[in-house]
């Protein structure tokens, strides 16, 4: 294109020096770069429902066909969720792009990085975006990809003072939807690259107590981790140090000065995979949604655990929503207990779904929702260890307290590592 | 940029009717849009050797650094190998783009298919795509995100005659390296979505003895696997029938004519990067090769096993490589047992790299590949049901014979599955 453009250039410019010349010429090379210009820049249009119908020209027709499977009972809802997406680098931008072409509602998305060659070999970004802001690129791509997706972007650090305003304020606002929710966002995820921002984002989600899953890759690559986190509920970022994958290698090592981190396409790839698969089935109630799991790619090994809040936690507003979820116990059990007696019933009067064609039942939700059984243990599951912050500045946060492993996985994982690890 | 073009066309029209008007403001419109074609269209230039340098510039220094961290010994190896890429779908396409921003030396995609909307729910292709065959279409995409890499592509149907035999040569053609290789690429990584394209895959490899890796998702979107190959040495794809990560839900119902296919990004995310990180494990010798990893989604389950060849296979290219690899044994035990007399002798020399500055070894290699010690055992691991072919094309396919999950391995898969069935 440039070339042409060049060439209608030197024609216009001869123009100007003679005004003689006919200029049918040039009107002909400007409609063929309209043409060209159309081809490259054709989008498909918003759809007002999402369609189940089998046609290559419906964009969700593989989607919705995970209601007809038994997968999801109401695929179309994920129309309604907001997600926030911290971090739009090799994890957050490709879950940006998964849950676009999911035909998430509305995704926020924060960052205040600049796209650079050295992120090309990540997914997602392209080289002709060196430059842009990672938000204003990852804006551009996924209103490309769908359209009917509402994308908002915030260019900013929110580990400044006002950055962390206008984070939380965003995260807060809930405009004239009546969702029902306690803030304006379903879930936040946490795909920051460092310790500092991962504690600002658990400083916020405690505040408003909003539910939110944090993601890491270590910093050699080949190990990364998610986790959920329900304030009050679970372990926060402050409960109890960061875990990570062991990979044989000291993390502490890694983080010298001027030491340039490796990364991984494949390794970012499926912990933004298994990041996204977990928020889906979080928002749209299918499968176990899990509280931690790991991935140790030179192994092949995916340990998973779980970790109650800590009483003592350096967090005040963690301790807060600690004795809230306490308090509204008795209400919560009483909750679950005409839940499991309404389905009970509804189980005696016939199949879940009458119009299901396949005969195949939904995946029962109260089995999936269970949290496992666990009992008080200091110890880590083998494969996992702590990843020590550098800075002292959350000293409290290094006591592991209540942090308590599931021990029936446990000691299943502690065999496996133990047999892997003799091979 | 349309409608810039378009009052330039108003314009342009108007100086055609009065050819009094002065063009300045033609000139200054068309010099705006060459800046903005400018900054869409730039591609990066092919660099010559991979550089460490920590420069934002530098679209490799992540991936070299997993030199520095002791990950990997020679990552520009890279550069010399050529991977096939059989069928561009979900899976297919995300592979390329990772080995593409990988680096990888030469890239062989091989797809008879279109874009279509109704593929805009996995990664990869674009809307503005739709219509293109998929192998051009991931040839634009690769070749923009990365000049470096020499891509190859074969729009044809690989299951017809004629499909068969320019796939067979393709694979072989060497040009005019001198690789050592019998064919003429490293490894062929099957991505396509259907049984009968699978035994094609292996029909081929098994013919020209050609190591490859099988991936799968199943039809409910959920469940995904992958598995290496080696032609003689491990169960071909005919040996024993195809495994899939069991999910409550009958593969054979789903594969009901007319039923469309649910899939997710997510999980072909995952699936995708546990396919191109073995790949690298095996291209560039670090960590363990997995023989087969299962994703159940569902669960956050990953069954691991291993499957021997069956000496009664109806392939008989897999019988022949089988006689040849047990044939070989006197050979490769007596290399083997060099090697590891020569890494001892090193051993006792001093570090294996003396510009070592961070003190991390390298993994070693010989325990990384030494395979698990394995007993003979029909069973298979709880979690991993077979998927039977709809057709009895291949009936001899069906006796598991000599399959030999690792025992150690499939107790402990067991006690974890147990346990978390039991939630």
């Amino acid at each position: 294109m440039e070339e042409e453009l060049k060439s209608l250039l030197q024609d216009v410019e001869s123009l100007q020096r003679s005004q003689t010349k006919s200029p049918d010429s040039i009107d002909e090379k400007v409609v063929r770069i309209m043409n060209l210009a159309k081809t490259g820049a054709s989008r498909r249009s918003k759809v007002k429902d999402m369609s189940a119908e089998v046609v290559d020209s419906n964009p969700y027709s593989r989607l919705m066909a995970l209601q007809r499977m038994g997968i999801v009972e109401n695929y179309e809802r994920i129309r309604e969720f907001s997600v926030a997406i911290v971090g739009i680098g090799g994890v957050g931008s490709v879950a940006a792009e998964m849950l676009t072409r999911c035909g998430i509602g509305r995704l926020l998305l924060y960052d205040y990085d600049t796209v650079e060659l050295a992120n090309m070999n990540r997914l997602f970004f392209r080289p002709d975006q060196v430059g842009m802001t990672k938000t204003d690129a990852a804006v551009q791509t996924l209103s490309d990809i769908n359209p009917d997706v509402v994308l908002e972007s915030y260019s900013l650090n929110i580990t400044t003072v006002k950055g962390f305003e206008i984070f939380t304020e965003s995260l807060k606002f809930q405009g004239s939807q009546k969702s029902g929710r306690s803030t304006g966002v379903d879930l936040v995820l946490s795909c920051v690259d460092n310790y500092e921002a991962r504690m600002v984002v658990n400083q916020a989600c405690n505040e408003l107590g909003q539910t939110w899953m944090e993601s890491g890759v270590s910093e050699d690559a080949v190990s990364g981790h998610i986790q959920l986190l329900v304030p009050g509920e679970t372990a926060c970022f402050a409960c109890a140090p960061p875990l990570v994958v062991a990979s044989g290698v000291d993390e502490r090592t890694l983080k010298r000065e001027g030491v340039c981190a490796a990364s991984l396409p494949t390794t970012m790839g499926v912990v933004a995979g298994l990041l996204v698969q977990n928020a889906l089935k979080y928002l749209l109630k299918f499968g176990q949604v899990s509280p931690y799991l790991g991935y140790n790619s030179l192994k092949d090994y995916f340990p998973t655990m779980e970790m109650r809040p800590n009483p003592q936690c350096s967090n005040l507003a963690c301790v807060e929503r600690q004795n809230e979820y306490i308090q509204t116990k008795p209400a919560r059990d009483a909750a679950a207990k005409v839940k499991v007696e309404a389905e009970a019933s509804a189980a005696t009067e016939g199949p879940l779904h009458l119009e299901n064609d396949w005969n195949i039942s939904v995946v029962d939700d109260t089995e999936m929702e269970t949290s496992n059984a666990s009992s008080a243990s200091g110890a880590l599951p083998e494969g996992l260890t702590h990843e020590l912050p550098s800075a002292d500045k959350y000293p409290e946060s290094l006591v592991v307290g209540e942090a308590s492993p599931v021990v029936d996985d446990l000691e299943d994982l502690q065999r496996q590592l133990d047999a892997l690890n003799a091979l």
